[in-house]
């Protein structure tokens, strides 16, 4: 589903005597004392599905299977916090120091999910699906995955999804493709973006760059039938909690109007510890 | 846990020469190929905890117990969206009319999570805790709420968690208070609210200012020991998929540069229905 | 200057044992008790360069010649507000109206300057040059204006910087080209952008799409050798008091949490005047 | 002029059956091919006023003199950058890093003048009104900057526009009072920094505390009728084109998603200049 595309201007009005237009919505219906969200009460789904379960209703208007329920939590999980070391946590946190409330500090991060950060779904989304348009036309999965990176390299374009500016080996890739593959719900995007895995591992420089998460969500949602415009909407839903607590932390343990340097900070919390056996 | 209060201005220092000082952060650590939120390996969460989980982990340290985790879930989902109804909600839709990317659209609407919207529950925290000070010098739960009140309407101030623009009976808030009650996680908080409640309901305009889901989320953070900017920062967490959808629903269905008035909307989504009953 | 275009990715490295690398500005100077701005010190600038002449000297590196100044003031002058009609104006009353700070207001409004607002300067100055690139092989200005506007037109797409939402011949351009022509700085692109005009005004529908500011600002900028990007700052600049004011007003003169609905405005403001004669 | 105090909730309605309620704006009247700033026509402006005039005009509602125009010219000028050391400057670099637009690098900049940043033109409006209103009751100018430094100190406050990161004696001030006293515009508001500042100076730490910009912003604002929330905008009015530049430079000449570590920036543009005879 595209914005439509419309002139951009047509016939100029007079603002003040335009007639009034009613426009529509779909999601959440208010009338007195009852607010409903894709049909269902709220009061209805509060303690019955889960907040990931719900944003699945919000943004696809249905319900998740079991099965997509359980790889939305993982994606929104796999995206939760990057540490100090995302540009958009240091936007958050330079804004703290100034004294600003929190939601203009998460304002502040959430406007760094930009071109280079987040931004790489959606394109590693559209890349995949160039590839999956070669394999319907009788080309095999590896010559595809060959020819799309090497259009890519032709524009001198980073190949979208893969490499990471400080993983060799992205954990959270790894575990979300072993989900889908538990939970056999891997299709032709997964496929396919694991034929490019293939390809670029056979470059000279291809082991610095493997799949990262931002790849292995673009697979994943094109399995499930998530479009890229809400692949793009989970990315900032599932990161705004880590900018809220570094912002937060930040409030608490430093003092105001200070210069935040990335590479001075230490880290000082729980040491490394085991998911308690009743969780798994 | 307060913010640390300094001077705002100590001996000026040269920026150019100032010294590396370390400053510290206990929320996630990053090594090359490792992520740890909290000491947990963010790979081993995926799958085992749900986002909620997540967020109370990385918010307050620690994992939450089952009924804990529970009411966080409620809480979040309690929250998810109002429609098209709230300031913030218009704000981002009037900049996605513009062709803002979803993120600029996400943060203008955070931007309206101000003093009037959201903001309530940080003082309705403040508010329950005059009363349990009252309490624990001996004062009844009823005479501590009748106290406050009058205190409030003394200074002509709303009081805090109570009435609602188009509710006169919040549905959110009655299912959380049942929640917890049936969790056996209600105490203190949530017996003075009720107290507020009755004293509320005996006065001339009682009836139309029945708490509302702000002054239910502050009695039930009170009660698990979430502290008020916290529970500021769950507010900002649980609204931002609705932000986001309904930016999302403007982009799609609506065309560029529009005025949008909010009487003219008109809902057109699911009828209402039933959460069916394996999920209950 | 385009941005360095560098791959998104590189080989990862440890971020806390990353080295020191030196970065540059040629902005401003900060020294103890000195402020050099393009290396004028900032109190010596004050009451000698008004605010105009000082925002091209820190975007463009050197003090404008008395026209250039003239024609910059002029610039930011016309773009300041434009009542409550526009998208961004709607997005930071929705957010005053909140409760929320003033800063926080404006941040929600200049984030609704996008692609249909405001973008139509970065866009024309391309179209515009697209046209001159023509004329440098020895079409017509008339040929190359009728190209570029067929060219727009085979991909369904607006002709930037014509047309206005609600005039049909902008005020504000038609001033700004009688200025570029009495301080005799119009050149080439102003010579294109006419003759624009005039193969529009020969098509069907041309009467109701004159040049609008953003093609006139677009014009003056490319015969001023001020680049698109920074055209684009200037029309942030310049938009600022407007949106400022309007939340400001919003603040004082309404309650708090309304639905603002821009069809029911009234103008109660200052009757028409001129000028007086001294200033002029 | 005081935000209207109202009751944040009233009687619920029903939204979708509201009745239409007219509102009012005094700033900017629209009508086809018209448009009028506070009466005047906006194309009949261009050319005549100044930005820092129209900006008066927009904000107080008539033309300033000619001597309080000079005034507004030179505290936009004075506020316009601070090179790279203020965080709101950093949360734009961190913001445009990711490759966002240059409009929300200026959002995530102006969200950061914080309390701590800016926001202490207000306060200190404030302390000097609370100054003279003692000196109105019969107290001498020296005993009430005694008194009212007194009571900041005994809340461990901060003496508001007093005391600078960076400078023991802040340039920018003493031009605006030498520009004040010149233009004959200096009143009681400036007379009681004076003797606040003679307070400070007889403190053990005094001479570390000048008077910085915020201050004489403050006085100044106050002795020409600018209240203290026009003051604020004017604030963030200023700093636009500083913020705007710096994301541009780092837009330009830096490569995409670093780390910004503020300790490592080179100044290495113009060296010191004089501004020439001809601009005197």
């Amino acid at each position: 589903m595209k914005p439509k595309k419309k002139s951009r201007v047509s016939r100029p009005v007079d603002p003040l005597h335009a007639p009034h237009e009613k426009w529509h919505t779909a999601l959440t219906r208010i009338e007195p004392n009852k607010i409903l969200v894709r049909g269902y009460p709220l009061d209805e789904i509060m303690g019955r599905l889960t907040f990931g379960d719900t944003i699945y209703l919000l943004l696809m208007g249905e319900m998740p299977s079991p099965g997509i329920g359980m790889l939305m939590e993982a994606m929104l999980v796999s995206f939760i916090d990057h540490g100090i070391t995302p540009p958009s946590t240091l936007a958050a946190r330079n804004t703290a120091t100034t004294g600003a409330p929190l939601r203009a500090c998460v304002a502040a991060g959430v406007l760094g999910f930009g071109r280079h950060h987040g931004g790489d779904i959606e394109s590693c989304m559209e890349f995949l699906d160039e590839g999956l348009a070669l394999v319907r036309t009788g080309t095999s999965y590896r010559d595809a995955a060959a020819e799309i990176v090497k259009r890519c390299e032709a524009e001198h374009e980073a190949i979208p999804g893969f490499g990471h500016r400080f993983h060799t080996r992205d954990p959270r890739a790894a575990r979300l493709f072993q989900m889908a593959f538990e939970l056999e719900i891997d299709g032709a995007h997964i496929q396919m973006i694991r034929a490019v895995e293939l390809v670029m591992a056979g470059r000279p420089d291809g082991h610095a760059l493997p799949v990262n998460i931002d790849g292995a969500i673009a697979a994943v949602c094109g399995d499930i039938g998530i479009p890229p415009e809400i692949a793009n909407a989970l990315f900032i839903i599932s990161r705004v909690p880590g900018i809220a607590a570094q912002a937060q932390e930040e409030r608490v343990r430093e003092h105001p109007m200070r210069q935040i340097d990335p590479k001075d900070a230490v880290y000082d919390g729980a040491a490394q510890r085991r998911v308690p056996d009743k969780r798994r």
